[in-house]
């Protein structure tokens, strides 16, 4: 059985498990007040092209949810599009720091101007919640991407309505690799107010390097860290990591999101060959999201393991393929034969 | 400059490295429903000689307030002594979920079976929160660590006034292979509602096991998990690493905990047979709380990093030495010379 | 300017009112535990045919908060539909205390058994909220009320769904007194956990009764109360208001509601008679719905005060006329007159 | 039986009743924003001598979790005394909303500028809680008063850590009338950065008046005092009955003060002459601690109700006497008459 189910489903990528087991024995401060976190987080900056605090946090929802309380009063909503994450995938977990999740239709998987205005229309007193940010997610959970004007135009509405913005880059490394993408780190940091780097996702045992720009988020920000529960005693293990991943010209990141979204690119190349549909249409990313029969669904599932998002009125279903930084040839070769 | 300062310094022992990297690229299914983590808790099922549930949370902090909230109502409150984790060192996250903490005074860094009671009494209206559960670490924050008899005691009482008994294992293996010990897992299965066993300051790279006992605390404890941003979408590295732990007839777990006490057992002979005295006395685990003068303390620190837990009125200063399974002979012999 | 904006304009019945002064100066128990409390609560219970506990709380917000946080774990989600005051109206109350509000599309103002079924089967995975709790209100926001046949299926698909009942009746009162309604107060504690019977709405200075029916919720409640702080030191204040609407054979809080309803009835069917449209058509409560031009809009504004509900697509507007205990015929001939 | 168990056991003062009755029918604004409650707040902040928010509250565990919750982040704690009513009193309900209550052993029933100073210093670090506020109450648990002196160096500390100062103002009325009292509703706006006038403990149905005179703590208040469910629909009634008891040059709140003090003050002579001991040394507030055998105890209790605080070392109980506006002279003569 070979898995396109997500791109967490390896361990790790050995160089970090090798640079982990170089530096088994070595002693580090403890609470992410070490040296390889500090080099990581340097590196980091050095891609935005500007200052930031750099926190290393283990798992996306636990950012999710530190990031959102952290920056929230007790009355005030989160924005999203109804497919966003936080919205659907996280148990409530934003409302259990206290929060209303507001949602607004997405459009290709993605939160528009209109629909974050929509939202902040609709809550015009003070008996409803009071918009305060707006919370999206890069690649989408369509694993579709934002343009630069996209990007621009969601903070264009955020300044004018007084609205944080908030990128969960769970799949982020896979966003910036894809040939529809614009972005870079350095726009990124230009445009959120806060965002994060998802390692998980991308070849890190785990981890996210969220990157706080905005300066009126700073002070603090790791007593809330601990408060959450979210700042491990090894700190230094989120830290080599991300040192790893990001160190050189030619960081290991972004070779490693490259690689997925190759792969994934030769699958949907195939896909539309031999006329697949799509329930959302490729866009270079490692998440696909092919039509296929029950027929065809029945066959595939007996070598291959993957998501079924939706069964369709026509009687086909909507299926996920996610690729990753340790999807082989092989792996890739097997799907297409199958197809 | 060499580290007692404590025992998660070091990223984490070979083996556990060695088995994640040698599993690098093999696919598992996710959120802890992987082959590892079942073997993992097969293996720690066997030392319990009991059904329980297992499950692997990745840090110490995350698991006392998963497990708290999870099994108190919103007016009940926990009980604990004053020196305990949840108490002093966790940036309020207990009360972050919204339950008092309340205290009593610790003998030895212990909870007594009479500070329960005092606490109980003393919350008797229904304008005051409601005692629901006792938390106690074992070994403690002095290093101390619970007799079968002290144990068994507090679960009397706990019994009497409907109390649920939570033990925090942060450093369970040290306090388990202390000579002073005479509980075994199956003890404390047989003792606690629910405990865990930590991974983090014992060899592994992060996490915890925790062990629910209580059938009445099982139900639906993967949605609280998940709520708390506490489960990771690798669990299985997690499971990996539990598996190394405790694979095996006599488990690496254990092995580490043991190594880590006799390094400290060898520091705490050299220096009773100094004259030092000791803030707490030394209790056969890897934390040891000498009383040194303020020209020692200087020395020392010019060559090693520990804590200073408080200065004390006769102008001494009471330190922390903390050993763990990567502290080496040279290290020990180095601190001896040092004394 | 005569105001039909709302049911809570006047301060209260005269009847309560002059009860409170009789009282002035005798001494009662404090935190509900007073002979007033007791008699009210026991003349609610008469009126249920059954044993149940009664609470009595101030405000209508605070009662969803308390009631539902009561029922509630952490990951435990409450369903109602869009309308839903808890969803619209609460400042993110009920997110306030840990737990998300999942809204189905209403049918005229109300929550079907279907809609309920709908969000129950989305959410399938411990990766989502557990839903664990039904919302509505009697009459709904719409002004609409529930038939036996309707409560009657929700409560059957939850029992088939495991899920707790709650009727939020800040508008009970009206809904028991509309000529559609066929439920009985009786029929209320048959079937749901808990629900309750409004009075801020109902010419009480304020407060609420809730009702609790099923056993499991009924244990440690009071602590509930305080915690949230919902348990006023002069309990005895809504005590002795409940005790007046509820004394005698034809009590009070019928007859002004009764009352309220009659005054809408004789708006509405003047508004019929003019040619009026409906934005969600008359159902016997105090609440009435009609849609009308700007002119009109206009002209009304001059001499009333009422809610523009929404702005219609054809130009006119939905507005939102609402009765009271206290509206005297003349206010209700002036508007007559006016339309 | 008369009781001096406290001073919320009576209704509400006659002319409050009596305004509320003339007012019965008339129509209002809702949530706090009608004429009455502007007039009130005039009044009040015409006491204050400057510009200052007026928010009317219905309780006093409302207002305090509402008030320490609006100010704090998530991990940020509140500081008082060991005695203070949010530590002992409230259900958990500060922690409810997440924030640790921190304490130092009382002097008096007061935290001293020492007290404040000790547990900031013992939070020193990211895994502590963060001091962020000063909670105190006037009069305190124990009856006792703050000086403008003691309240003017508490509030320098405050200024020098970067703590806020929020007194409660339960008892503010008898507070401020007592004889050892130098403190004005002046000084309170000057010293504190927000607090309250207690309504409910001074002849109000209910009903706290929470001043914020902090610029900082002001926007968006109403939305937090909706979230938390203290907004209730008929504000008009909080308003009227602080309309009533701040009217005119000589406010009936300071008469009705005044007159349980003075009804005090007389039984604290009797007791001083008949050679009673006291728990606490009485104040000129409303509430006593004298110490009584067990045999007067018994003799007491037959004809009178009150608390028993505390049972002494020596046999002796310490009881408390509170007296309200509504004590008559014949309840204080019987009382004298029994000792």
């Amino acid at each position: 059985m070979i898995s396109f189910r997500n791109d967490y489903s390896e361990v790790a990528h050995p160089r970090i498990l090798e640079k982990l087991l170089e530096c088994a024995h070595t002693q580090n401060n403890g609470y992410g007040l070490d040296v390889h976190s500090a080099v990581a987080a340097d590196s980091i900056r050095r891609l935005l092209g500007r200052d930031a605090d750099v926190h290393f946090i283990p798992g996306g929802t636990q950012t999710n949810l530190l990031a959102i309380s952290a920056c929230l009063r007790p009355f005030e909503c989160v924005l999203t599009c109804d497919t966003g994450h936080i919205n659907v995938h996280e148990t409530g977990a934003i409302e259990g720091t206290g929060h209303k999740v507001v949602t607004a239709p997405h459009v290709d998987g993605k939160i528009t101007p209109d629909g974050v205005r929509a939202m902040f229309d609709a809550h015009e007193s003070e008996h409803m919640v009071k918009p305060r940010m707006v919370y999206l997610s890069d690649s989408t959970e369509l694993g579709t991407v934002y343009t630069k004007a996209e990007l621009t135009a969601i903070r264009k509405v955020c300044d004018e309505l007084g609205l944080l913005l908030f990128l969960d880059g769970a799949r982020l490394g896979s966003a910036l690799c894809s040939a529809q993408n614009d972005l870079t780190l350095a726009d990124l940091a230009e445009l959120c107010d806060l965002f994060y780097i998802g390692g998980t996702k991308n070849g890190a045992l785990f981890g996210e390097a969220l990157v706080i720009v905005s300066d009126a988020l700073k002070p603090d920000f790791r007593y809330m860290i601990k408060n959450r529960g979210a700042m491990p005693a090894k700190g230094f293990v989120t830290g080599i990591q991300f040192e790893v991943l990001f160190e050189g010209d030619s960081p290991l990141y972004f070779e490693l999101a490259d690689r997925a979204n190759r792969q994934a690119n030769k699958i949907a190349a195939a896909l539309t060959a031999r006329g697949y549909g799509f329930y959302a249409a490729p866009s270079g990313t490692n998440q696909l999201f092919p039509t296929v029969t029950a027929e065809k669904l029945a066959q595939l599932q007996r070598d291959f393991a993957f998501n079924i998002e939706k069964s369709l009125d026509d009687g086909r279903f909507a299926i996920r393929f996610v690729t990753s930084w340790a999807t082989t040839d092989e792996m890739v070769d097997a799907l297409i034969a199958a197809l």
